[in-house]
Order: structure tokens, then C-alpha cells, then sequence
């Protein structure tokens, strides 16, 4: 039977469940209501745009077969009224109507739906700081900031940028400024890591430092007292300094738009996320609800969560547009799957973080390996990083961070546990993924199953590792007091520590470790280190044994070291 | 309690096995035989020691640390004694022995064991024709093999090689010839697709053009007869032809090496695999078996299948090792993920064909996509094709295949679906499946995603698709028939198509076909075509709302046409 439909938000999710909706009910008639001037554009291009990657705003508002998303194209191909600068006022539940005022002209306007979706999308968060709303400063939400940002820096008057915030966006506008168009670049981040909240402060600590060799500021831990200039920015106060900066990016996160939602007496929650149910539904069974707007369940923590993705609302949008159409479809929930490119490096998670596991309830332990991401006999092969987090006891994996120079191959492990998760996964799971095999593209053992075989070493005490931000901690003691060092590479690898840290270091090349058991001290805590973390593990095991019982093995060696930039 | 382990064989999962089980049993004996000189080596890496892009054969005997796996390396470091050149003539199960032969010196051993794992892997499968031990042919099994291979071709009396079968060794042979010494390569294979068995004969015509076109010629549905030479191989004789060749390597599978097993009365499959449990035990519970000498529950069909490939052997030498302690892991069974580069190409994939699927009883039907495998607004992208097998009725995945030119992120994919498989995942499971989104790395709905979507449009009858390989057919034709081929692109592109051939091709842009159905004929197969096949697919929902019911869509559009080498 034909319905009248009505979206407000015409973005992401909006236009998914449009034409999802009009393909499988021709005969009904969809209006698709936006505030903006612009609509259906892809908002995760806009740092792409800005570096010149991406040369034409136009191209972010396009199909990939070149047409502009305009009104027209709604009409004409897909059949859908698409109504740009109009606001959705008001909601009248009872009467099953939208009032709408159009913004050039204040005329208002009311609509009626049999079924209404509310995809209004989320508002960059701003800081309760003096100066945000002197010129040259910008948050990064709309293709006009993008537009303006990239008019600045491409006049010529910029020398140096300040972001605030180190999420994913705040990151990828780091990389376009500092990448493309050499601009000095700061960036400021609350917590002591970059990615707070998504990865651990290891692979974070990575990350930092491969932005870092490309030119990239960061002051970590500096709170942003406010933005000064005379009129226009200027400099950035933070509680530690001064940034001088002729642009500003305010990059902090994103609060949903569920204003109209609230006012309409539909479910909101608390932390501002509109309700739904696995169909999308609101708490009016006529009206759904997606993308940055609502609040979904985290399948790891069974816990409402918030996840501002374009994916999510690609893929909710076209659940909503099947139950629109009378339908049966589900969204169960997310697993809050995530990537980054970073210049060479890709980083991408998924699930839950330690801290994050911790915070949640879980009595959690991550591992932390290191090592080549193919055949280590095939000559073009990185580094690549992944940590496992997992129950104690259960052996449940509850998420994987990861980190390394093929990004697709990172993205690619990443996205297999992401499979997995909702299946409530183990350990031996992980040990056991069948992946693809092949020498140019994977080891023989993947690193993905690997990295479930350490942690099921740690599990179940077989091993026990410390991570490189622990060793650092402890390297950059003075005194390395009860703890004793040895390195269980051969002596080619190991001797020059020695004499470079003479009492600090010591070497015992795993295959003479048996032999040469009375050089290891009976009453120190033992660290073994080697390249990737494999031969310490070994003698690690060698030790314990032996009766050793304070033994920790350095997790990912000293690939991993080297990776954070810890000076040995 | 300490025990003694005999393991016969030691090349991928003896070696694994047993250094498990050493660093969970510290004080246990392991003793490990091989009939081979060289122990402990990476065979899949032949044809990248062949190519020269590994240049020492030592290199796939070596740990990732550069040691070489020597029986020196296994006592000093792994404290495993190894036996090179020890084969194992007989188990007695009563007595609970092993008996070898020291090939060089003929001298008779008997080895007492507690627990016993047989890993006597496979042997290459022998053609029933004369000439095969000619000089020159060569099957690639061995380090051996390797090195008279490389040394015959760098000699530089090869010009010329024929490959029988194209399986993936021996396409990775034929890239190494072609691509690293540029010799004329021909390969033989006695199916009219290369990769038979494992992939679509859609995707393989796009895999064997673009071997072609880097030089590789091949000759397909072709019986090989005999090879002949005087006193070398000169020339491989088909049913179909003669094909010159300097050096011939026959790769047409293996076949597992279960003799002794059996001689031992340990139950063996009419296809000659040891069957073992999901401990990895045979009919004798203190004999474990495992690699290419067993057979394996296939998890999609839950039949017993044959699946010899190196990332198996070290899975389930770590499942040994760990049950050979007392352990209680399993190995529940294989889905058959793969992956093999060819040139530029990444091809993959996991689960069940088409045509295995039917064959195994499944009501079967497959989607393919050709797309865009990032944001297509970001520069650096290229064309990815999926093809997902899924079953009518209940809409389980069944297998993905997988080709394009970012193999990394091809295999990605892959992994994906392997991961999920064990689970009896549905469509709709591949839809949401939660794969990270950043634009270098993937599209906003990921062509995962978007490969759930179009095969549940096809299940539901929503869509209806034709693949390339039967546009093929019909296009080759001199008469279409009733076939009325309808391009949905712009004029810009579709209108020199309708030029070059009038009256077989014609162009109503997808956005004008509500306006222009009268040009539509009524009686006709309507076959819509665009680029990739979005908006053929559109198209083909506006057609079916008008009545329209013969109407297909070419499945990945002009992307996937291009992509075959068909001619348009």
C-alpha cells in the first residue's frame, strides 16, 4: 500500500532509507527535509578535500558514476522530493505531521507522513572556552567549513593550524595540513595519548610518533583555557602554554540532534541519543530513527553506546528503508569498528580497548605483539601492531587495536574479529580464524591468529608479558632497581646494548639460555627482551622451568620499542 | 608427567607440534623424523625462491630471527632432537614403537613412544602419462626441486616453460617465470577455467586475462597426453596440440601420505586421508595426526574434505602440541580459505562455489559486484570483484570468492567471511557485518556490505542478475534473439556504444527511463547494463513496477565486462 513518508535529514541515513524505501514501494511518495543548502554528501571526505586529495567540493556530493546528489538527481533518478534548507520544527505525533519552516524565506510549511524518520544527524561538541567563535576558527561538520578552511589555506595566509582534539577527525585535518600543504601543525589533546577512548596508550603512542617524524606537534594533557586573537584567531592558551596558530580546528566529538525528538515526547536518553529498538523504531512505532542521532546497543557490553559513523548510517538506513516497506529487518548492534589512515600508517580497532573493558566492568588483560604482517621470507613485508583484549578466565575477546604500514592488511585483521564479535568469541577463536594463506600476503601462522595464541599464553600463565609503555616506565628509571634485563637475541643484536648500557643490559642468546643458567640472577625480576617478543617468550618459558618464578617477557621486543620511540 | 613424543615428519606441523608441546612439557622427550635432508622449511615459498625475490633457499628454512632451522637450531634452541634422512618404516601400536630406516646408511632404529603424531604430509599427484620422468620435469614438492629449477632457468638454457595445471602453485610458478625472468610461459589445464574447484568461472577468465596481458599464455579444457624430448623435456603434448618447452612443471595437487597409517591399521578415508577427530587424534587416541597427510571436516558442507596447505599445519600443530600436554583443544574443522597473488592481482576466498555448493547439494545461487573497493571520492582507488554464494530458502552465506587489485584488501574481505562462516551466517549477517570505514581504506556501505545487499535483492526476487560470463555468451551471439540490451548510462557513455553497434545496443539513461518507457519494448528480454551495476539495478526495480518482467541486470556493468576481456 502507498504511504506517504517523510525523513527529516537528508545527509547519510536519510537518502539510504529513501532510496531503499522507494525501491521496494514505488508507489509511495518520500519528502526528504534538510536545514542545509547542500545534501547527500559524503562529510568523512571533507579532510580529503582540504588536503586536495579530493579537488572539487563537488565530488563529496556526488555518485561514483560523477552525478551531483542535488534535488534534481533526487527527482529525476531516484524519485524522491528532496526539500534542502528547510528546517523540521515541529513534530505533531497525534496528527502524524511535520511543520517545516524554509529558511531563505521563514514560510512554513506542514507535511504528513504515515511514517516519519528522524535522521537529523549530531552537532560538533563545543567547548565551553572564550574565542570560539572568532573567524579562523572551525569546526570540521559542514561542506562550507570545508570549503572556507580550504579557501584559507589555500590564500596563502596560513603558516600554522591548531587542532583541538586527537579523535579520528582531528587526526586525519593534522595529516591533510601537514602533508599536503606543509603547514606547521599542533595538536591538542586533553588525555595523556592521541585516540583517547579508541586504542591503547601503546599503539597510540605509535601513532604519535610516526606523525611526529612527519612534522605533526602534539601537547598531550594541555586543557584548552581559550582561543585569543585580535580579530581573528591568533594563538591557542592552554593550562601548560600558548599556541600561536593562524587557524583553529575544534575537533572534540559530536553531540546528537534530538532536540525535536524530545520535544515530540519520544525516548531520549540520557546522554541525548534518541531510543530505538533493533528495527529503528522510536518509541512511536511510526517513526524511526538513525545514524548520529540515536543511541545503539554495544554487542561487547550489551550497553547503550554512541557511534557517529557514515557506515552505521549507510547500513541503518537500509534496515529502516526495508521497515518502512513492511519489512522485518534488524540492526542488532555495533561492535564500534573503526579506522584511520595516518601518512603511512593505518590504525583501526574494534571492540573494546583495556581501559575501555576495565571501565565496563570486565576483569580484562590485552596482549601486545609485534611482527611482520607477511611471510617474513617475502621481501616486501612491515610492521604491523595488534592487541588483543580478552577475559580473564572466560577467555572472551572483547576487542582488537591494530597498527601498521599496510593499512589494508591491518584494516583487514581488524575487520575479521569485528565478524567475530557479536558471536562472543575466545581466545582459541582467534587462535583458530581461518585466514588466507599465502606468502606475499600472510605468515604461515597469520599474526592475527598469533596474537590469540600470546594471549592465550597469558591466559593461562604460560606467559607473561609486560608492554612497552610498561618496559619504558621502567628504562627510564635511573635505577632499574630489582629488575634485571636480558636480552635473548643473539650477540650481534644484543652486545652492542651491552656496552652501550653496561649494568643496565645484558645478553643471554635464547639458544645458550639452558647452558648458561648461573649468569641469570636467582633474586631479581627477570625482563627478557628480544625482537618481537617470540625467543623471549621462549626463554621465558626456559625460566620458569627452571624454578624462575619473577619472569616477564617485553611484548612485541624490540620491533615494539622501536616502534614508540623509546630511546635504548 | 614427562613422556616420550615421536613425530614423523618435520617440515610444517611436526616442528610446530612439537615445539608446543616442549614449551608446555619442558622435561618430555621429542624426538622428530623426517625422510629429507633439509627440515622445518616454508614449501610455499618455492615459487618466491624460483622468481629470485627470495634469493637464498636457506631464507625458507630461517626464522624470522635469520636462524635456520638446522637439527642444531631444534636441540640447542627448542630442545627437540631431530632425525634428518630417518624414515619411518613401521609403527607397531602394540609395542608402542616406531621403526626407521637412516637413508644413507640403510642402518634400522627403534624409537619407544608414549605419544606419537604422524605429519607425513603429501606427494605430489603423478599424471598417468609417459615422459614425466623426463629430465626437465620437475613437480614443485621440495627444496631440492626448487633449487634445479632456479639453477636450470638462471643457467639460461630455459626459454620456454609449460605449467600443467592451474592450481595455485602452479600459477605462482608461471608468474615467477613470466614476471621475474620473463621466459614464455604456457599453462595447461585440463578444466576451461584456471583456479578450478576454488573459484567462479567468472572471476577466473578476469584473473586469466590479466595473466595474459602480462604475458602468460594459457590453454584451457586441454588433456595433456605425454611429454616428450630425447634425452630432456622438449615438449608437452595435449589433446589438442603440441607446446614447445624447455622445462615442464606438472602441479596438478597432491595426495596425502597415509601409507604407514594405514599399515599401521589406523583408519584412513577412501580418499586416502587420515581421519582424526577434533583433538587432532586418529582411531588410536595416543596417535595424533595432522597437516597434509589428514583429512578435515569442511564446516560449510560438514563433510570430511582434503585441504593441504601450510597455515593448517601450523593451526594444528598448536592444537597437538597443546593435547599431547593434556590439553583439551580442538580444531573444530575448515572453511577452505585461500589466497594466491597473481601479478598486480590479489585473488582469495573462503567457503563454497557456486558449483561446490551445488554439488553439495545446496540450492544455490551467487551474486557478483564489481566496484570501487574505497570512497570513490578518494584518489587512490581500484576495482574490486565479490562474488557471494548464498542458499535460496534460508539465505545462508556459503562462500565468497574475491579479485582486485589492492590483495590486501581483497583477503581482508575474505577473512571477513571466513570468520563468520563456522557461525551459519545469512545475507543479512554480511549486510551489517561491521567492517571498519575511513574513505583510503573503504567505502561508507563497504562492498561487503554492499555484496549482503544485492544477494538478498536476489534471493528476494528483487533484483535479477546475469553475470558477465553469461552476458558473454549472449553477447557473442549474432543474433540476440529476443535479448534487448538497454545501457542505463549517461548518453556520454553509453551513446558511442549504441554508434559502434546499431541495433544491438541502446541507451536510455537511468534517470529518463520513467519518461522514456515507451522506447521499451514489451515483448522482449530487457538486459540493462551500466557501470557497475547500481543503476541497472535501479532501473530494473522502475521496470518491474511498470509491468516490465523479463528484465535482468549484467551483474557488475561494464566494470566486471571490462574486467573479463570481453569484447564491446
Amino acid at each position: 500500500m502507498p504511504q506517504q513518508v517523510v525523513i527529516i535529514g537528508a545527509v547519510a541515513l536519510g537518502p539510504k532509507a529513501a532510496c531503499r524505501f522507494k525501491r521496494l514501494s514505488p508507489d509511495s511518495r518520500v519528502v526528504m527535509l534538510d536545514r542545509g543548502s547542500r545534501i547527500s554528501y559524503g562529510g568523512c571526505g571533507i579532510p580529503y578535500y582540504v588536503s586536495g586529495e579530493v579537488s572539487e567540493v563537488s565530488a563529496l556530493q556526488s555518485t561514483a558514476f560523477h552525478m551531483v546528489r542535488s534535488p534534481e538527481f533526487f527527482r529525476d533518478v531516484k524519485d524522491v522530493e528532496a526539500r534542502p534548507e528547510t528546517e523540521a520544527v515541529a513534530i505533531d505525533r497525534e496528527k502524524k505531521t511535520v511543520t517545516t519552516r524554509h529558511l531563505p524565506t521563514g514560510r512554513e510549511e506542514t507535511f504528513p507522513y504515515d511514517k516519519l524518520v528522524i535522521a537529523t544527524g549530531s552537532t560538533p561538541r563545543r567547548l565551553p572556552i572564550p574565542g570560539l567563535d572568532l573567524p579562523g576558527v572551525y569546526a570540521v561538520n559542514s561542506l562550507e567549513a570545508a570549503e572556507a578552511i580550504k579557501a584559507a589555506v589555500a590564500g596563502g595566509s596560513v603558516g600554522s593550524v591548531a587542532i583541538v582534539g586527537s579523535g579520528f577527525i582531528g587526526l586525519e585535518m593534522a595529516v591533510a595540513f601537514a602533508d599536503m600543504w606543509g603547514l606547521d601543525v599542533t595538536v591538542i589533546e586533553l588525555f595523556d595519548q592521541i585516540l583517547p577512548g579508541v586504542t591503547s596508550p601503546t599503539l597510540a603512542g605509535m601513532a604519535r610518533k610516526h606523525m611526529e617524524e612527519k612534522g605533526v606537534a602534539f601537547r598531550l594533557g594541555e586543557q584548552v583555557a581559550r582561543i585569543e586573537g585580535d580579530d581573528k584567531a591568533e594563538r591557542v592558551v592552554t593550562d601548560k602554554g600558548v599556541i600561536e596558530a593562524d587557524l583553529v580546528i575544534v575537533s572534540v566529538g559530536v553531540v546528537p540532534n534530538s532536540e525535536l525528538a524530545k520535544a515530540a515526547g519520544l525516548a531520549v536518553s540520557p546522554r541525548g541519543g534518541i531510543v530505538v529498538d533493533e528495527t529503528m523504531r522510536t518509541s512511536d512505532p511510526d517513526i524511526f530513527a538513525g545514524g548520529d542521532c540515536v543511541e545503539v546497543k554495544n554487542l561487547v557490553t550489551s550497553q547503550p553506546m554512541f557511534l557517529p559513523l557514515g557506515s552505521m548510517a549507510n547500513r541503518q538506513g537500509r534496515v529502516i528503508g526495508d521497515n518502512l516497506a513492511g519489512g522485518q529487518s534488524r540492526f542488532p548492534g555495533v561492535v564500534g569498528s573503526w579506522c584511520v589512515k595516518l601518512f603511512d600508517l593505518g590504525a583501526a580497532g574494534t571492540g573494546l580497548t583495556l581501559a575501555g573493558a576495565k571501565r565496563a566492568g570486565f576483569d580484562a588483560v590485552s596482549t601486545h605483539i609485534t611482527a611482520v604482517d607477511r611471510a617474513h621470507f617475502y621481501p616486501e613485508h612491515g610492521l604491523m601492531s595488534l592487541e588483543l583484549v580478552a577475559e580473564r578466565g572466560t577467555g572472551r575477546v572483547l576487542g582488537l587495536q591494530a597498527l601498521g604500514v599496510n593499512g589494508d592488511a591491518v584494516i583487514g585483521k581488524v575487520n575479521t574479529v569485528a565478524a567475530m564479535l557479536p558471536n562472543i568469541p575466545t581466545v582459541a577463536d582467534v587462535s583458530n580464524v581461518e585466514v588466507a594463506y599465502s606468502p606475499p600476503f600472510a605468515a604461515a601462522m597469520d599474526i592475527l591468529n598469533t596474537v590469540g595464541n600470546v594471549a592465550d599464553n597469558i591466559l593461562t600463565g604460560q606467559n607473561k608479558g609486560i608492554d612497552v609503555t610498561e618496559f619504558a616506565r621502567l628504562w627510564n628509571q635511573d635505577d632499574l632497581g630489582d629488575a634485571y634485563i636480558i636480552d635473548c637475541r643473539e650477540e650481534t643484536q644484543g652486545g652492542p646494548l651491552v656496552a652501550k648500557h653496561p649494568g643496565r643490559w645484558h645478553n643471554i642468546p635464547q639458544g645458550q639460555l639452558r647452558s648458561r643458567l648461573s649468569e641469570v640472577p636467582k633474586d631479581k625480576r627477570i625482563v627478557l627482551m628480544c625482537n618481537t617478543g617470540a625467543r623471549s617468550y621462549e626463554a621465558l618459558t626456559t625460566l620458569a622451568h627452571m624454578g624462575f618464578e619473577q619472569v616477564v617477557s617485553v611484548e612485541g621486543g624490540m620491533a615494539a620499542v622501536a616502534a614508540a620511540g623509546i630511546d635504548v
